[in-house]
Parts: C-alpha cells; sequence; structure tokens
C-alpha cells in the first residue's frame, strides 16, 4: 500500500483484520463515548447496547481496562465466601475456577512467573509497588558509610522511587546528600543513555550498594536496556532492583536469564488488575536461599539466609499454622511475603491474568505490540504538526520502548490538546505541563484506535493552535 | 425465667426477639448447612430460597461473613471502572454510593475512626496487617544498644508478630537474644495480667524501645488493659504499639484518649471485608506531626517530621502529582501511605462499614456483644461436661474479653468433637492441639446460634468421650 493509504481508516481496519490478537478486544469493557460523557452509574445492560459507541482508550500506561471475565470471577468469589466461609480457606470446589484461598498466591505466582521471565519460585504476589521497594531495600539495602552506602536512581524517578529511596537512607542515619546518586539525562535531552548510566555506576562503583532504576521510565517510555546495566552494576559489587510498573505486562521480561537482583512492580497498568490493585516482586533464587551453615549472624535455629523483615505468610507452608514461633523461611521470594494477601485483590489479578495466558503471552503480544506502536509512531511522524508543534519524546528504536509514545507539546496547548481529544472520545494520559502519554495496549486497542486517535489529535492540535 | 428455662431454644428465640441488632443478621450471606456440605458451586438464586438451613457460624474472629451490601457496591466499582477507565480516580459520579477513587482512603478513615476511637486524621487505610507493624516499627524503633533497644512482645504472640520483632531487630544488627523481651503467662496459666505485664515492663523499663501487644489474645481471647499497660509504658518512655486484629470492630476502642502511641488491624475478622483484605494503621497525632523547625537529621526543606519510609501517597494531595521529589508528608496517619491503595479491597471494607454505622456503632454492638458472649458462657458453664472434659480460657470479667471464648477440650477429644460439630452445621475454629474459639459476632449471631452450638457442642462432647 502506498504511504497516502496508511494514513486511511480503511488502512487501519485491515491492520485489524490481520492482527491475530484483535478478537481480545471483545474480551475488556471498552468505556462507550457516553460512559465518558454520563455523570451517573449506568445500567450495565441497559448500556451494552450502545457498544459500537467505544471510546478510543489509550491509557493502559496509568489505568488498564476491566476484562470481562474479572465481574464473573469476582461474583464466584463472591459466591465461594458467602457459601463457605472460613472453609474457603482450604476446601476445594469442584469446578471452581478460583483456587482455594490457601493456594491463591502461589496461582498468581505461576501466571505472573512467564510474563516477567522468572521462576515460579522466583515470584510473588503481595502488598503494593512502594511498600515491595521497601522491603526488598530492607533485606537488601545495608550501608556502611565507610564502604557501600549510596543508592543511584534516576533524577526524574517517580517521586514514589525517589521518596523511598531518600527515607531509606534516612533510615540508616546517613544523609540523602551524601548516599543518593541521581542519573539525569544531558541538558535538553529527554532520555538518558545506557552508555551514560554505566559511567555513572562506574563513578560510585565502590561506594554504591544499590541501584534502582525502572524498566520503562514513566515520562519517556524509554525502555532501559535491563541486561547490560544489571550485569555492569553487579560487576561493580551493586544490588540491582527494578521498577518494573510500566514495564510488566507491557515488554517481555526475562528476570532470570537476566540475573536481575530483585523487583517490583503494581498490576493495574498493563495487567488490568484495577486501581491499586496487589503488587508483585520478583528475588533472584541466588538471594533467596536458605543455607544449613550456622552462622553468628542471622541464625535462626541453625538455619542462614538474608534477613527480611518477616512475617508468618513467608514461613515455610507445613510449619506455618503450628504457632511454634521459629522462622524457617519458604526458600524464594514467597519468603518475603508477610500477611495472608487479599483473595479479592488476587482474584481480580488472576482474572486478567487467564486472558494473557488466552493471548499466548509476552511474545505474541510484543509481536503485536511493535507493530501497533510503530504504526502510531508512523502516523505522528506523518503528521504536519510533527517537529513543529509537536516531538516525540520516546527513542525511535523499537527496542528502547513498549507500548507507550509520550509526545511534547509546544507550550500551552496541552490543556486545549486535552479538553479537545476527551469531547472526541480519546483517552491519553497528560503530564503536566505538556507532555501526553499515548499508549496503544496490545491486548484491547486496535489499529483503528490509534487511527482514531491520530485524526483527534490533529483536530486537537489545529484547535489549539487557533486558540493561542 | 429458670435456669432450666435458659437451657431452651425458647429462650434463645425470645432473647433474639429483644435483641435491637438482630435485624442486621439478614444483611449478611450466612451459609447454610446445604452450602457448607456442597463440593462444588452453587447457583446464588436457587441457593437463596434454602436459608431456613442456616448454618451456626461463630467464626469471626477468623473470618467475618459477608456483607450482602458488598456484592452491590462490587458491582457499582466494576461498573465505575467499565464505564470510566481512568476518570474513575477524580470524575464525581452523581448518586453514585461510592467516592471518587482519589478519595476512597479518605472515605474509610471517616469510617473506621469512630471504630477504634481515633482522630480521622490518626487513621489510614493500607497494606496489610503484619506490614503495616514493620512500617510502624520502621519509623519509631530506632533502637541504640546503649540505651533503648529491646522490644517487649509477648512470649506467645501471634506468630507474625514474633517474626516481625525478630527480623526488625536482626535488621538493626541486634540480636534476639538480647532485645527481645517476651512476656509469658505464669505456669499452667493461659493469661497473663496486667500486673505481670507492668512488672516486665518495669524491670526494662530503661533498656526497651517498643512494647507491642495484642489488643485481644488471639489464643485466649483476653482483652488487655489497654489504657493501664499504655500509660504505664509511656511512663518508662517506651513507644506502644498494639495489634488490633481481634479488637478491632469487636470491642470498644479509644485509641486516642488512650493515647496509645500506633496500632495496626487486619480487616478480615470482625470487620467482615473478606479473606487478606486490606489493614489499616493508627498514628497518634503527637507522633506524625510536622514542624518547620529546621533540624540538623531529617530535615527535608526545612520541615521536621519522624523519618518513615516514604511513598507519594503519604505526600499532600496538592503536590503528589507534581512530580517535584520533594516529599512533604501529609500530617496525621495518611503521612505514612505508600502507594494508592486497592479500590477493590476498601470499596469492599467500606461496604462492610455501612453496616457498622447502620448497627449504630460499637457502643450498641458491645451492648450485644456483652450479653450473647455471657450467655454462651453461662450454657458452657451450665454443662455437665465443664471443668470435667472442658475448661474455659476466656477471662470471666467481661472487661476482659471481648466476643470470643477460648474452650480447652481434655487430651484427644479435638478432631472429633471439630468433625462432630461440622457434622451439624457449626464452624468455630480449632487450635491445635487441644482448643476450640467461639466467637458470637453481634453483628450477626443470634442467641439461637449459641443454643444450636451448645446443643450440638454437647453431643459433639459425648460422642467423643464415647469414641475414646
Ligand atoms: C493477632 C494477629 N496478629 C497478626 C496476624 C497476621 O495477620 P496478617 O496475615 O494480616 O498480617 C493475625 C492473623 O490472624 C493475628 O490474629
Ligand atoms: C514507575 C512507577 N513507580 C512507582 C509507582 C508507585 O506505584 P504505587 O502507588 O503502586 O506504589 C508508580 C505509579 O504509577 C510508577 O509509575
Amino acid at each position: 500500500m502506498a504511504t497516502q493509504d496508511m494514513q486511511s481508516r480503511d488502512y487501519a481496519a485491515a491492520l485489524d483484520q490481520h492482527d491475530p490478537l484483535h478478537h481480545l478486544r471483545k474480551d475488556f469493557c471498552i468505556p462507550s463515548r457516553a460512559d465518558l460523557r454520563a455523570t451517573s452509574l449506568p445500567d450495565l445492560e441497559s448500556r451494552d447496547a450502545a457498544s459500537s459507541d467505544e471510546s478510543v482508550y489509550l491509557c493502559g500506561n496509568s489505568l488498564g481496562l476491566q476484562p470481562r471475565l474479572t465481574a464473573t470471577r469476582l461474583q464466584q468469589y463472591l459466591t465461594t465466601w458467602a457459601t463457605q466461609g472460613v472453609f474457603g480457606h482450604f476446601k476445594p470446589i469442584d469446578k471452581s475456577p478460583l483456587p482455594i484461598w490457601l493456594d491463591v498466591d502461589s496461582a498468581a505466582s505461576m501466571s505472573i512467573a512467564p510474563i516477567v521471565g522468572a521462576h515460579v519460585s522466583e515470584v510473588n504476589i503481595m502488598e503494593t509497588l512502594t511498600a515491595n521497594l521497601h522491603l526488598l531495600m530492607s533485606a537488601f539495602y545495608r550501608p556502611d558509610i565507610n564502604a557501600r552506602h549510596k543508592i543511584i536512581l534516576e533524577g526524574k524517578a517517580f517521586p514514589s522511587d525517589h521518596y523511598a529511596v531518600e527515607s531509606q537512607i534516612l533510615h540508616h542515619g546517613l544523609s540523602p546528600a551524601e548516599s543518593m546518586i541521581t542519573i539525569d539525562p544531558p541538558p535538553g535531552e529527554a532520555t538518558i543513555t545506557t552508555s551514560y548510566i554505566l559511567s555513572v555506576i562506574k563513578t560510585h562503583a565502590s561506594t554504591t550498594a544499590v541501584l534502582l532504576l525502572p524498566g520503562i521510565q514513566f515520562y519517556t517510555g524509554q525502555l532501559l536496556d535491563i541486561p547490560t546495566i544489571t550485569a555492569a552494576a553487579q560487576e561493580a559489587g551493586i544490588f540491582v532492583i527494578w521498577d518494573l510498573a510500566h514495564a510488566v505486562g507491557n515488554v517481555p521480561l526475562s528476570l532470570h536469564d537476566w540475573n536481575v537482583d530483585a523487583a517490583a512492580w503494581c498490576s493495574y497498568k498493563y495487567l488490568n488488575a484495577g486501581p491499586g490493585a496487589i503488587g508483585g516482586m520478583f528475588v533472584h533464587e541466588r538471594n533467596s536461599q536458605i543455607s544449613s551453615t550456622a552462622s553468628a549472624s542471622e541464625n535462626i535455629d541453625g538455619k542462614h539466609f538474608v534477613n527480611r523483615f518477616s512475617g508468618w505468610w513467608g514461613n515455610d507452608k507445613s510449619s506455618r499454622f503450628a504457632m511454634e514461633n521459629r522462622f524457617q523461611p519458604i526458600p524464594g521470594a514467597a519468603g518475603f511475603q508477610l500477611s495472608n494477601p487479599s483473595v479479592l485483590d488476587i482474584t481480580s489479578l488472576n482474572a486478567s491474568l487467564e486472558v494473557f495466558e488466552k493471548a499466548g503471552g509476552m511474545a505474541a503480544l510484543r509481536a503485536k505490540s511493535l507493530k501497533i506502536t510503530a504504526y502510531l509512531e508512523s502516523l505522528l511522524e506523518a503528521s504536519p504538526h510533527f517537529e513543529k508543534v509537536f516531538q516525540i519524546l520516546t527513542p525511535k528504536d523499537p527496542q528502547q520502548r513498549g507500548a507507550q509514545i509520550s509526545v511534547r507539546l509546544n507550550d500551552g496547548l496541552l490543556d486545549i490538546v486535552m479538553k479537545e481529544l476527551e469531547e472526541r472520545g480519546v483517552v491519553v494520559d497528560e503530564r503536566r505541563p505538556d507532555v501526553i502519554r499515548v499508549a496503544p495496549a496490545p491486548l484491547y486497542n486496535s489499529f483503528v484506535d490509534v487511527y482514531e486517535f491520530m485524526k483527534a489529535f490533529s483536530e486537537a492540535l489545529d484547535a489549539a493552535q487557533k486558540a493561542k
């Protein structure tokens, strides 16, 4: 097809027809334009009729859409609780698609492991992202001001990561001014190069304890070179933690093979588990081993393991209920669990992970993601406004990005552009003062979504230019 | 009525008739006997017809029953997510009973504050119980081996609390053998007296940093004298944390007036928010203040406050999204938040808290609780097996207990008794090797429940005696 054709809706529709994952879209609740305009809760039944009016939702980087299966699974959860009470913890229910509650966390681990590229025993669904970063640092950040005490992170880290690191440093009586090393992009640039990151690591090699970086940077959408950076930092003796908020369920990950030390993520973005839903954690098996070599410190019952903030849910399952108060951690990430987890939250997550499985996993999703994001990029680049009224912050190299493309608008356009997009039923995410983030999620977004976005975005830019 | 009458079902039914809270029972999903026998998920509609067959569920100390409102509120949550996507965070919906997601945590704080006797700004719904204990200790346990370094807890603490304390001590490079002080009941006794607790505090007064005790002991059901113990420990300069897992929603609490330093709880027991549901935290306003006195340590932007593991959700709401990476904690417990919380979980909790409000709050519930627990005790004491085949571990003084009565059986009876109870559709909780815990929850249990329990328990004891 000619370039001109690429600009047509028919071209987008044809891409959808050839998309082997297109059928998954109907497994999601796509808000309609009428829904988004509504100011009261609709009756879901009358609503389904009007679904031809679907909005263009390109905001899965902020909050993923609801899988249709979620309502079914939550209803089954409610029925189990209503009819079994406390027996839901351990009584198997025939033909129920839900695990007994005692196994709900291991069921989630089995589903999430392939998504992050880990052994099942290396992952763990619990608490929330920032909490998990703290729990990991509590175990693995043991600063010594005369040796390793620094934590390296981005200068423009997501605030929660910044606060987490700062408070961890203060917790140990150290000063962020001395122990917190930030990596900033060079003046005028949005993204950081791998070689620059490696140079910062090198500068602080002998005094750094922990490196905390995002798999995908929330603002620019840059996918960092996790294996290269991990290897370089580890070579320098640094413990490497990745914040995978924007990477999990978005790009394929191989945490185990990349030898990542530890990682944490949330499940409300590309994992579609709902607002604020339960987080996850990866601990490389190297770091969670239990040996029977007695040791002077950290020796409980002759067992030696990394001390971590502990709880009964991290205790060996067979003695968890024995109430004997001798901590025997489960080998692996599960030994970092604290509490019995929210079955409601995990049920919601597991429902979404069923759809990931149906999709064929991350490889299939990535194949589509590369195409649909490239299509978005090509439409943006073909716009007469490109590099005049807006620029793209996200790297052009597909290997350096996931689903999200961040677009920086000229000064003073953001508010009008967002308003115009909203009026057209297009949902993207804004980062004040001048950035919009556009994320075609391969599970539910279509090429026509991207086409419609571009049409609305052009109109919005025209309107914003005029209003200026 | 004569003692003999007290033993009759009619007497129990009359008590129900005079119970001003009896109507609340119909607001809960009570598993039927058929449900408990079923091995597959029932169709909820066909099920409702058979509700005359209600089981006797006296297990709210382990997992509270599901309020009927929960399903409605979760459906509304799902509809909001399905139709609004990311706008659910901030777009008000007319006539929706649910707050916008950005306010869901403050809505929960408003509902929970009267239940624990706190100012709204002193409480916070987040993470899970054990995690919250760790977060509180991370902020307030700052041991100095040459001064205060010990944590006092029960010798028979719930394992998670034991592990939490032990790992906190190890985290600071100290040894549990030296820094962990346990309070045990005298040999042969089940409960600990206040005076004994005070004597342990006195012994370790100058070297203790933190006291961590349960409001209600999980095993014996003993309600500790929170205000007296708190005052004595504070007099000695000790920071006092209460684990309220079994106390919250069970007995009235006045955490603020009792001057408690901090507390944490779960919401799946008497709060009926569902298995593993989100936890809660109390921080006395004294301990969360932010002053502008600059200080050498812990001084961010000229603000001085207790360093705590921090996250963006604890940051001042007005600058939370500004991405400026200068931590400005919300004054109060909310400044201890880390992550955006699970809206699903909080929606479930808030649904149950609506029922608490309908009940008239903790004073009304306690009035019924005192009666129904005394009734249970009187039936137990009137049994020919009392003090021959079983004893009561829970204190006789109603001021020293909540809804739960713990019963210790003679050796070797537990398994048969539990089996016989189960066959009769009676659900209580067992603690191996020989204890059952029986908890009439005033929100949904009836006096007839207690009567039915006692009948089944007598039969079960007879059967167990015979089998022996
Ligand atoms: C007294 C007490 N403390 C702590 C816990 C641990 O709770 P969680 O698993 O929610 O951390 C429990 C759980 O039942 C408990 O009863
Ligand atoms: C990169 C990154 N890190 C951390 C967070 C904080 O997440 P949470 O509130 O779940 O802790 C977010 C939230 O969007 C994020 O995008």
